[in-house]
């Protein structure tokens, strides 16, 4: 779907824009308001950026009709200038696209279903009961292990192993390295050595999640791991068995949710962040970077735990001082007494 | 070794169980005590689930003698339940077994030494002196570098990569993505500049060890990283170069170890700890999660860092707080001594 | 390059030291000073090791002048060990050095050009326009995406993940499981349903750069994302979009830089770190482990968060106080407001 030569008449048209400025204006690609070249489309989405218009070298801006006021070079005028730039981005994507067919070298099991429009890349292995919907895109290397489907319209980049019984919705992009469905740590101690559990279950995928590079989401132990539709996973997020994540959740990179734990729709977990398992995260929570999350949260709203950046010198002079907490809480309250009848004796006297 | 008919009489059996009910009920399956049907057998192993048996569909549940007491419906009645459904789970287990044998597309290099009974599969490289043993299943995609050695009963998911001379004991399980003995963080700084120090250390690796999805461990420096026997690694792990594990220490996911780090036995270390290089933790030692270890553990127990999660803006204020700690100590020291000050001389004027 | 047949002379000939001891001494590996035995070479790089040069069994120790006045053994007198040892390393590195050419099984598109001197390994895949320079190891299972380049000299691991348009210097090593190129996290928020950003930038990775297992380096959103020449990047870190990071950086296994962030030359950056997006730190810094970064650095300087380990039961009670902190300030503010009334009524009645 790449188009390096489209014009400016065009992407109003795509956009439903109000165009400012020549209709027949190529434009070649998208970038920042002070990147941007003269055969380029940018966009202000932020306030903050502002400043940048007066130099602005792009070829036209998108804007909101109250910033297209304050600038007189060729506009795209728009309700919502970022999520028309998220629009129009595809349109100038290198990425390339791969054709349809399974490719001679892939390993597909003779019970596999693969739809005919579907792209099966180089040494790609499709294990025996899978299904590949239609327009799906299976990367070299990737693995689809037994019974597991991929929805229509799913995009598996390159080594992606998928394990056996993983039900994949619609739409869903996996970036490279990402493991879906393996056995979660689960074992049994008995006298001091672990049995391992059998991991059961499955994962249940929704239709438009995207999940990142070398994102791991565990199988089951019993019943399936949930993740919802519209839900985006960063990088390197672990996803420990029996989670379920609710509709257009997203989380940033490195986020590891601990097992059965149940995290509602429209939350924003910040990167780092971690959970302990067997809690609950309700609807429309945002929890900021590399918080603790160790007990359920009720209540919508911001979340947070750490300390702040100090330099190293002062961190320790801190540091130390968290560990006397409890001793100055202790000393605090002793010191209010004692005031409290200084305090009053002195009262006392003055009244005697 | 997957059985989906097997009846109570044979799960009691298998497990020298005491069966309470029908020998001949079939079992399909096992599930939670809320979620089993009448064709699947749970278990109770925590007191705070006691209430769901009251409701509990399920065709039998695995029970302690003195849980049984309280409940009417059918019974497997051990020692200790959960260990009992550890042992039944594998019975339930949808995972594919290989079959024994090079798969066509393997490439196995003409002096390595794959055992019959072994199976490697789809486009597997076995390079040059390695050796697999009876029993092992090499996933698709592995490599297996030279001179690299799986023992007997080893299960390697699709996609994990053994570096050269990287030693591997019994029945260790290997999940997808898991990279073994790739090349330490070694370098020598040159005035400014970074040269790279070759790691000519390997890695070995005890029996019965489970290594999580997209885990890392690094091949020695000089000597080997050492993991012993009976360790549990979840996903994401980092293992740095000459980390020491001893026997039987399970990790929970995300954890990062840095380099020569030693650890004892049966230690449980949560999600996302942190520990320094170059320091020791004694045997049965129990880091709660995200705890940053900074320094060596020479005593068994818990130990723990990091503050709790606050609401966002009542977060900002303790963080600010904490950065004047140092200074709230030094003010709380300063009335202590002026309130003694301002006692002794009431005291002073009291007794004059 | 691998020698187990050196001779001390010739180590020292190579390194330009000087040699006390017999020239002829076989030399078959290195080891520290308390495991090397009478054919390996050790070296001294640390003040707290030389108490382990009185029962050193090595061949011989790479020593500073100072430091081998107080040895009797044979030695190897060099200005900076450390660093000659990093050179010597690499001629006891058994790892297996690959053979140029292109393995039958990679899959090489017709027009990409690989060096004659390069070496291609099983399943490799390098897509249509992508450029192999002079003697580049490319690992079995690698993928090189669309118009990747990879400059002379670099060696990629078994599995590694290039995507389209990732451009790569020269000497640069790989580990594996890394992913470069993915896209990164871009989404705009339309009525709470997340649209995706097309990432439509690449990859410039710098000359000498080594990047770590299961390290993800994101594409840029419209730029490039940028690693200077001679970073380190450790295992398992994750680069977001956009990232710029310094020459000679070195960073810790567990890192994450969120999106925009730009880094300085000659940073260290301990693991599991976390930096909050669009900030910028200078030249010159080391952040301590696990330390979350949200603001930018101005100073160069040494950089904490965190609190410090204690037993789980006094860990409880310092973090409950935490919570207390802002109240404690105020009272302690209270406290001070009283007793200096107090001090000045009791001063005033004493002037009285």
């Amino acid at each position: 779907m790449t188009a390096t030569h489209l014009t400016l008449g065009q992407l109003a048209e795509r956009l439903g824009a109000t165009l400012r400025g020549s209709a027949d204006k190529p434009i070649s690609g998208l970038a920042t308001l002070q990147e941007a070249g003269p055969d380029q489309l940018s966009f202000l989405a932020n306030a903050q950026y502002r400043k940048f218009l007066v130099d602005c070298q792009a070829a036209a801006v998108l804007l909101t009709a109250a910033d297209a006021e304050g600038y007189g070079g060729d506009a795209l005028i728009v309700a919502n200038p970022y999520l028309a730039y998220a629009q129009l981005s595809h349109l100038f994507d290198r990425k390339p696209q791969a054709a349809a067919g399974v490719h001679p070298t892939a390993q597909v099991a003779a019970d596999a279903r693969v739809d005919a429009s579907a792209s099966i890349g180089a040494f790609a292995v499709i294990e025996r009961g899978a299904q590949i919907g239609a327009g799906v895109t299976v990367g070299a290397h990737c693995v689809v292990g037994a019974r597991s489907q991929i929805g229509e319209g799913g995009w598996l980049a390159p080594r992606v192993t998928l394990y056996h019984d993983v039900r994949i919705g619609r739409r869903v992009v996996i970036q490279s390295g990402a493991v879906i469905g393996g056995e979660g740590f689960g074992f049994a101690n008995e006298k001091g050595v672990w049995q391992k559990i059998a991991q059961i279950g499955g994962v249940v995928i929704g239709d438009d999640v995207e999940i990142g590079a070398n994102t791991t989401i565990d199988r089951g132990a019993l019943a399936d791991t949930l993740i919802g539709n519209g839900v985006k996973l960063d990088n390197q997020i672990m996803i420990a068995h029996n989670v379920q994540i609710g509709d257009n959740t997203a989380m940033a990179g490195c986020v590891g949710i601990s097992g059965s734990t149940k995290i509602g729709r429209n939350c924003m977990i910040a990167g780092g962040v971690g959970m302990v398992g067997h809690i609950e995260v309700c609807d429309g929570v945002f929890v900021t970077g590399m918080t603790m999350v160790t007990r359920s949260i009720t209540e919508p709203g911001a979340y947070s735990s750490g300390t702040a950046m100090q330099p190293a010198g002062e961190w320790k002079k801190s540091a130390a001082r968290i560990r006397q907490l409890d001793d100055m809480a202790r000393r605090l309250k002793d010191l209010e007494k004692q005031l409290a009848a200084v305090t009053s004796s002195a009262n006392t006297a003055s009244d005697a």
